[in-house]
């Protein structure tokens, strides 16, 4: 079968291997589609070279049938269409103890710390299976995953109806987060520098903002009645962003950070005191985010058509990273099973 | 009778005024102590020469007794011992309009934005007063106001017992916080520079840090068996302590912004997204705040004596604050009282 592995020095290679029976307690996916994201670009760059271990089979967004299942395994069946919840915690550190799994001390992520997802036939532990409903689309079931991470981050948000949300970055995690924040009752809007994709964004609907021409603070002012939003997600990454970020919110509003942010950012810490703000991070999701993220996909809350740009063969995963890093794209997957006769 | 005023250029001046009667709904409360606060001292320091009106007869922890009833005024009786919640909210904004009046968009801060309470007899809306228990000391009760922000931040903070909680700057807010928060049922330890303070707290029967001396993550993570901290307060308004916070917290943990950084400071967002924690800003208190403040300081719990370094008459106000500035105080009380006989 073929894989795709990053090798180091910015570079992926295809690498034939072998399929391998699925252990005990595990199940062995046949992959259909896997999306790639900003983490898996920071993989590449060589930001987490001390983290990975090369040659990395990655990729963790994805949607697949069982294959097989290993000795001790019950409850799935051969065929069934599954995604898979990335993340293998320890059960023993205080994180875990005190019910926080899914930030373990010393998370095992799947695709990152582990192998992923970009090879014909993958062996995981049966308990990070997630069940598709059939018919699902499987391209579509492809963005569960980070779509999970949009419904944690709505959820950790406490958004339950008739709040006002900024989005701060139109990116695919930004618009993933305002459609979700939308299927749970808020208004969204969403701070975007790039023209295609605020026009991308608008035309899902959104109120979208260009920072460098309107007055971001003066438009949530007005858009809120003069109280500031309920809820600012930064999503952007940017330095400036967060800078700004507290100037949105409302007494008592919630920044939620949700991009990764290399070095520490400037905050203004006078507001945050001000107008006693809530930062809360958050990272990626519970189970029954993920399970939720499956019912928004399957019944077409998450708009997968428009955001899926293309669809690429494993052989083409590089340069498809390039159209990424570009901007070029929205969310680009992998159909793993192209060309695998070929290499069978 | 004689009033301390903020006139300017680091000025205090002792200026004489004629007593006035209170105005319908106002209570006249005869002085007795009044203590002096960081913010007084950024007030002299011309820090909110752009917010406050001069001359400025300032302060807004005090403590006194009921002289005169205004009209229409009822349910106080003169002589009764009270205090004041020096904040008058509009009722109109967004801020209170959703239940969060102490943080009014609007606020008028009793003593910074009207005037306050460095003189013999100061009129104030009957709806600010709190009631002091008979019996009690007035220059302990005069605490009563800072103590209020401690149980406010250790309320914003969550603490019911059971947690650990580090203070960062053990100054008298932050020995406050420490003191509430044990009384709240945590194990508090205080990271201080100055070695008198230390010394002072650790008689008080805190874990203290030198965070020079000590690597204080390596001491948090021993301490809490490899979790970190439930809370961290930063109260020293110190650019390396903001920094440095995070890495003290569990996951999950909370850190409360209590100081005032006039400048926007760095934070590492990334161990805020990694750990999913919680930054809370906490600003002054709500009324239940003030009365569960007022029985602490009743019942003993605040070790009134041991905070309190000196009394000074009206007239050395301004070299008191000098003592303040050069860390040789903890707490400086005025006493009103004192000296008025000569002026009346």
């Amino acid at each position: 079968m073929l894989t795709a592995a990053y090798t180091g020095h910015r570079t992926i290679d295809v690498i034939e291997a072998e399929p391998q029976p699925p252990a005990a307690g595990q199940v062995r996916i046949r992959v259909a589609y896997v999306g790639l994201c900003g983490t898996d670009l920071h993989i590449l760059h060589g930001s987490m070279d001390a983290r990975v271990q090369t040659p990395l089979v990655f990729g963790h967004e994805m949607s697949g049938t069982v294959d097989a299942l290993g000795e001790g395994v019950v409850g799935w069946e051969v065929g069934q269409p599954v995604t898979v919840m990335p993340l293998a915690w320890d059960g023993t550190c205080p994180a875990c103890l005190a019910g926080n799994e899914h930030i373990c001390q010393n998370l095992d992520f799947i695709g990152i710390d582990s192998p992923g997802a970009l090879q014909a036939f993958w062996n995981v532990p049966a308990d990070v299976l997630v069940a598709l409903p059939d018919g699902v689309a499987l391209d579509a079931a492809a963005l569960v995953e980070p779509v999970a991470v949009a419904v944690h981050d709505v959820r950790r948000a406490e958004i339950t109806g008739g709040e006002k949300a900024v989005v701060i970055g139109g990116g695919p995690i930004g618009v993933l987060i305002a459609t979700v924040a939308r299927a749970f009752g808020a208004e969204v809007a969403v701070i975007e520098l790039d023209p295609a994709r605020r026009a991308q964004i608008a035309g899902l609907g959104f109120a979208t903002l260009d920072p460098r021409e309107t007055d971001q603070v003066a438009w949530v002012e007005e858009w809120t009645g003069g109280a500031g939003a309920d809820v600012v997600f930064e999503v952007s990454g940017a330095a400036q962003a967060v800078l700004g970020a507290t100037s949105l919110a409302k007494v008592r509003g919630t920044l939620v950070v949700v991009a990764i942010h290399p070095t520490p950012r400037e905050i203004d810490l006078k507001r945050v005191f001000w107008r006693e703000l809530r930062i809360l991070g958050a990272r990626v999701y519970r189970r029954t985010d993920f399970e939720r993220a499956v019912e928004l996909v399957a019944d077409g809350t998450i708009p997968s058509d428009l955001l899926i740009t293309k669809i690429v063969p494993l052989a083409e995963t590089q340069a498809a990273f390039e159209d990424l890093e570009a901007g070029r794209a929205m969310k680009v997957l992998v159909d793993v099973q192209v060309g695998q006769e070929a290499s069978a």
